[in-house]
């Protein structure tokens, strides 16, 4: 098994990552090829003891940055740490890729330099968010795509539904798509023609679910387009962080709440870590023809390590060979 | 100044309807038009002493319950309270009507019975969000429009503006675009298009806003799709009101978050009633001919007082006549 990982990526690159890759060697016993200036990465994996014959470094000379545009960047910085790991994925000298890189170039780099799975019609981007009931939900697509057709929710249900079976290990994924009501029949143009369609699959669809459900862990996977999926995300993020941050002001604004802020605060930090968005590992990027995993910006070595973790059980499960007997069998049923 | 009221829509009818009615009639010396079960609605009357002669009872013989299909009911049932409650606005017996009946029911009413303002593509629903900053953020659409074009978009952020400004008692409303990304450009194919033409209203536009933003208060009006708007509403609600139950789960797991728990319990008593959706009055639906305020369905005595005022704001503001000015100069602009 050997995983790629883009050795200048991310808020914390190289040290996060190149520490990521120890700890996932150590643990994992993973072949990993790590791409970055040599010089650089050298010197932090000097600081470590681990099995240096289980890793490969590729000098590269240039980085995607965060003020990159996506497809500027991947077109004219060929040597860069993220285009080569792309690259090493294309030509099967890897089984999966993790980036902490720029989002939308990685995005990109996944359609320009893996390309598609033939008869997917776009790739999705596949985030968890964190559950009241301490599990994670998949939000398919969580961004990659702004405008959706019915054809992209029905691949996006398909593609996260074998995600979730072999890398979460879920045996029946409960999937629904967002809506604005949960009864068959309610929302826009492309929920309600999606709902048609995705009720035909082989899959455990459990209908619409409104986004008060959103956190309550009632799903394992949302289906909607990408615009939605980026407002779901982000509206759950901040309003989780903006209420933490009102009880703490609250709290702070009175003796009593001061002397209880004292008693609850190392529940409060567990809770509050539980709600970091950050540390729910990545997403992966379905539709691709191979691994493409997104850690978060901010990842730290854990986040990069679980990641890694998340490309090699996606390797180990065939997530790639699933999709495509998928789209086979999509294929045959429209015949 | 007379005020409609559909004496028997929301959970808490008839009792809260009158009650309302009665403490506006006393706060506000408005006069009320009540529709519903006359026998029933002078029962509950007589509960209170007030000024009689401000109030008028019309019998209805029918109700539109929440299980009534919109548009079937608004068709069908003719001699309902919500029917011929907006009747009363319609035939100008009546400057604004209230109904915390179904809200789909009254959003067709409002356009069937109502009808639209001369030149407004789609009416919009505007029900406003509590934010960190102890504000309030409107949302145009909350959900009256599942799918959109860029001229509902347009007409939605100039009729908000009119309606923030003549009911909310702001100078200068900061307008924002709910999108995946802040910088211009970003989006799907309707957010983008609709920024290029709001950008020329003459409005305090402040261009797109992160759902991360939702509700720290750098907005007072979020427009958006029906969809994206109910998605908002519904996710913001349902995360606050999760991450509370979590809290307080959280903390009755320990023994230390049991005692801290009492310290706290009034500021997260104040907190949770902050953030509690349903005290935040009533959703105008702006466009149709006429004042039309959707209170929320669990409306107590004080939203329904507080959706009366909001009426009595919107008639004496002139928002209709705003209204058709905004329209009226679009048209010029474009000719």
């Amino acid at each position: 098994m050997k995983i790629a990982v883009d050795g200048m990526g991310g808020d914390n690159a190289p040290k996060s990552n190149v520490e990521g890759c120890v700890n996932a060697i150590k643990e994992y016993g993973v072949d990993i090829i790590i791409t970055g200036d040599k010089e650089i990465l050298e010197k932090e994996f000097s600081k470590y003891d681990f099995d240096k014959s289980k890793l490969e470094i590729i000098n590269t000379t240039e980085v995607v940055t965060n003020e990159d545009k996506p497809v500027e960047a991947i077109r004219s910085k060929k040597d860069s740490s993220m285009v080569v790991a792309l690259k090493l994925v294309k030509e099967k000298k890897a089984d999966a890729v993790i980036s902490a890189g720029n989002t939308g170039a990685l995005l990109t780099g996944g359609l320009l330099v893996v390309g598609r799975i033939k008869g997917i019609d776009r790739p999705c981007l596949c985030p968890a968010i964190p559950n009241v009931k301490m599990g994670m939900t998949l939000i398919a697509d969580g961004g990659a795509n702004a405008d959706c057709k019915p054809i992209n929710l029905v691949q996006f249900a398909g593609m996260s539904n074998i995600y979730a079976k072999k890398v979460l290990g879920l045996t029946s994924p409960k999937i629904s798509i967002a809506n604005i009501g949960s009864e068959e029949g309610k929302g826009n143009d492309i929920t309600k023609k999606s709902y048609d369609e995705i009720k035909k699959l082989d899959l455990n669809f459990i209908g619409n679910i409104e986004a008060r459900d959103l956190i309550n862990g009632v799903t394992d996977i949302i289906v909607c387009d990408g615009f939605t999926g980026n407002i779901l995300l982000k509206s759950a993020e901040g309003v989780a962080m903006s209420v933490m941050k009102l009880i703490k002001e609250t709290l702070l604004s009175s003796t009593k709440g001061k002397i209880g802020a004292m008693f609850i605060k190392n529940d409060m930090q567990k809770l509050k870590s539980m709600m970091d968005y950050s540390e729910y590992g990545g997403a992966p990027l379905l539709g691709v023809n191979g691994g493409v995993i997104k850690a978060h910006g901010s990842s730290d070595s854990v986040a990069i390590k679980n990641a890694i973790n998340q490309g090699i059980k996606f390797a180990k499960g065939n997530v790639l060979e699933d999709i495509k007997s998928f789209v086979q069998t999509e294929k045959e049923n429209k015949e």
